[in-house]
């Protein structure tokens, strides 16, 4: 069956992101079914009104999305096509090439497969809130394989749509080099920077300003679901953190040494962050930019 | 003259800083006059009713608060002494160490000199709004010598309760850690992070989330106001950025090394990084914290 229309769903994974798409298709009438090894999490979820639970008794689904964590998503997708749960197979996992290749591998059907991922969302790994409009006017984008048939890509045009998120296609290895610099080694960074603050005493503390607050609130984040994420993009990710680590060290070299000429040294390490900090807040507060299909240019 | 109550005031300096200093003293009753190389800063902050220009004319002043950047406070302060401007002397400089030696081998008089840092508030380098309230509520780091006599003390409290601050003090060497762990290295660490995106295309910024733009913000500030504190303050920041890209490289490795252990790995430095987080949060938005005397335990 080659459906272009979205009538039924199977949701896999009842967390954050996948009770939020859930939310989603159910208020955009679609009937949505759960399913997650947990049965708690799939009773909160249909009490949140999300759906129903799933039961072998419902006929093949137009849409199955495997909202996962990455390392549970090629399991999850092999098991879900094996058993024939739907037509269209998508997944939410935050990083995508690891997962396209070990799909592959596993033996996945890949025709009906479209990986992806609602990336500017605060779908971050460990916001816990489950909400209908959580990809409202964000970006989600698709990895489609160059044989990925029509009927598959309207049918996930359907779930952006209900989401009401605007869909971006980049390559498995661009996608993950975006979210590296842009998400998964800040992340990082920002972790980095507040553990040192663990153990330290409350009157310490007191003494920082808030934008140091600001700047490590993402640390926040579970560790867990942030571990498997940053494991499953670990080259791109590495790349940047050895970029930021040299730049850092440099920066302490300069220090170290004492020259009369370091506040200048150091003063060109600042202007051009702060001009990557102007050109990003130029971009802030927007949830669709315009010209996002630019965003391949890294 | 011995004075404990303070009813006239030299401001040097009539940046954001100073010229802040000058408002709330003015607020207070105090009679305040304003120095600046630059006429038109003078100029400026006259016209923002921080005082009137000082002159020759003027007798020497309760107090003398030299607020310029740290390369120019050693020599401000020789000069205002040499010129005898007032009775008690202080700086407002993100620094401390390097100054107090520099102040010392200049040969400055030391009995009249109290080495301050308005510390916990938006007085950050680069956020150039003057404001008689930049103060209030915050802490107001002192660095008194053994030798600092009452009389002084006095009159420093009496400029910080003018402004509304809490004093704490410190010594020279702690403070400057402190800034170093709190304000300095994570500036730097900000620039870095934002340096990646001065020159890439506004639709891959547009990707960001909101949590990127919050963690890079403070690196906004002014480059060259910060390389000046920075250098001032080279080896405590030094240490915090070599220690935070040794632990960024560490994470760069595990990710790299692809061990089956990565995601449990990381994960340790993510916990301890919400940790931190957790612990930096509870502490918000307190503009006076409590046992802000405890500060000294790094």
């Amino acid at each position: 069956m080659t459906t272009a229309t979205l009538r039924t769903a199977v949701v896999i994974g009842c967390g954050a992101t996948g009770t939020s798409v859930a939310l989603a298709l159910t208020g955009a009438g679609v009937e949505v079914t759960l399913l997650d090894d947990d049965p708690r999490a799939t009773a909160e979820a249909v009490a949140l009104g999300a759906g129903t639970a799933w039961t072998p008794e419902h006929p093949p689904a137009d849409l199955v999305v495997v909202a996962t964590p990455p390392s549970a998503v090629v399991d999850a997708l092999y098991r879900a096509q094996s058993q024939g749960l739907g037509h269209v197979y998508t997944d939410t996992a935050g990083a995508k090439d690891v997962i396209v290749s070990d799909a592959e591998l596993r033996g996945c059907d890949l025709k009906g497969y479209v990986p992806g991922h609602p990336l500017a969302g605060p779908d971050a790994p460990g916001r816990a809130d489950a909400d209908a409009t959580r990809f409202t006017g964000r970006i989600w984008t698709l990895c489609p394989y160059e044989t990925t048939p029509a009927w598959a890509l309207r049918t996930l045009d359907a779930l952006i749509e209900a989401c009401g998120a605007q869909r971006l296609d980049l390559s498995p290895q661009i996608h993950d080099r975006v979210v590296a610099e842009l998400s998964h080694a800040p992340h990082l960074v920002a972790a980095v920077l507040s553990s040192r603050f663990a153990d330290s005493s409350l009157g310490f503390l007191g003494l920082a300003e808030q934008g140091l607050r600001d700047a490590v609130r993402t640390a926040g984040g579970d560790p867990w679901a942030w571990g498997d994420v940053l494991a499953h993009n670990a080259g791109p990710v590495a790349d940047v953190l050895d970029r930021i680590a040299g730049q850092l060290s440099r920066a302490a070299a300069i220090l170290r040494e004492g020259d009369e000429s370091a506040p200048l040294e150091l003063a060109l390490t600042l202007e051009e962050g702060r001009r990557g900090q102007a050109a990003l807040d130029g971009t802030g507060d927007v949830r669709t930019p315009r010209d996002a299909s630019a965003a391949g240019r890294v």
